[in-house]
């Protein structure tokens, strides 16, 4: 990336990209120094005030920060939440051992529609009570970084829903329900955009992209015991995975 | 979201962002049948060239189809390339199997360096080598879909280089080579802004996200044995996960 002089766009403009191209090309890394406003000025035949323009912006960005009487510097990466030992399972309300349902957690039965009944594999069964539908925000210091929604069968649950709203633990709800709790759980991650709702809760633009979890647990009676979606923003997550040859 | 006939914006910029928010929260699901021309008229009190043109628009973006004689729906989500079963060496060098290197395969020995002997926790060993840098493209159906880029210390694998280049196969390359093989690998997965090589391998603009897997293999003798990132188109791929309780 050159500046170019015959360009309509503001030479401070183009130093701005050709910065922000070096930052991403790692020519300055993270927590580096870059060359001084002089040395800018120089290599690119700038005037120091475009340069310190550029600068400043970049600064007002949080792309370079300014230490004084050391320099400016490309800012560190946001520290990301890490999610440990990443399963298919991980957002799973059924697999949750100590999920903190104190806060916004919404709670409702809804009725079986054809989609969701073939989503569980009850298209063709006989009539049932539907689905408790939950949805809950998981955080940390304070910051929501996932927004999950899962789906359980009223008829493999028929307490659930009380027993949430009760304060119960999903430790005391699942005891003794053995037959349904997820034995497999197959999972899907991909990367869309927020949807309306998720933009909101996680306070995030409208366009941002979100990272998905979605997944789907079978008990080991063979039924579709959850089906389940988190949507994890995607500036703050990282996900970890290990694997070790067996 | 409702039309407000007091902004500036046009009202078919709004019916398009009303429609667009519809499909995200799913009120209007991919593949179904978005109301008539003259049902929205009459719900939102438009006019039908207003009506008609934010449909256009829409078609024209890929978001909605028109299907002759039938109706306008909602276009379906593009197909995933979906990775199957992943695990924290998915775009692993060493572990690859059957690595269809055959083209834009990049190979390059590049000296240690403070930051990089780090990574392989060779900083205050003596003096070696160097690493083989080793950049590959993922496709599928003629769609380049990852850019990886790997390092492997040239004191483990001292023919990696000449032996790719001749087209050896993997599998025969790291054969008797178990002492330095990957025994443990942790992957770190999370999503951030193309970098301008990747944006330009992968065919996507500069700001759009990729999913990056960037992992770390031990070897069974407990050494650093391969340090690799790979970045995925965010909009093409889905990664699938898989577990079941043991």
């Amino acid at each position: 990336m050159k500046i170019d002089r015959r360009s309509t766009q503001p030479l401070y403009a183009q130093l701005k990209e050709l910065l922000i191209d070096r930052i991403r090309q790692q020519t300055y890394e993270p927590g580096q120094q870059i060359p001084s406003e002089m040395a800018l000025c120089q290599e690119l035949s700038l005037s120091r005030p475009t340069v310190r323009q550029a600068i400043a912006e970049l600064v007002s960005e949080g792309i370079l920060i300014i230490i004084k009487g050391r320099g400016t510097f490309v800012a560190d990466e946001p520290e990301r939440i890490e999610v440990k030992n990443l399963i298919a399972g991980q957002f799973s309300l059924l697999m949750a051992r100590s999920l903190e349902l104190q806060m916004h957690v919404e709670i409702e039965k809804v009725a079986g529609d054809a989609e969701l009944d073939r989503l569980f594999g009850t298209a063709d069964g006989p009539v049932h009570p539907g689905y408790w539908s939950i949805a809950w925000q998981q955080a940390e210091n304070g910051q929501t970084y996932a927004f999950c929604r899962t789906l359980v069968p009223v008829s493999m649950f028929p307490e659930l829903g009380p027993d949430l709203q009760q304060g119960k633990r999903m430790i005391d709800i699942t005891a003794n329900k053995y037959a349904y709790l997820p034995q497999k759980t197959a999972g899907r991650l991909f990367v869309r955009q927020a949807r309306t709702e998720e933009s909101q809760i996680l306070d995030i633009s409208r366009n941002a992209p979100v990272l998905v979890l979605s997944s789907r647990s079978t008990s080991r009676s063979g039924n579709v015991c959850e089906v389940s979606t988190a949507a994890l923003r995607a500036d703050l997550v990282a996900l970890n995975l290990d694997s070790g040859r067996s």
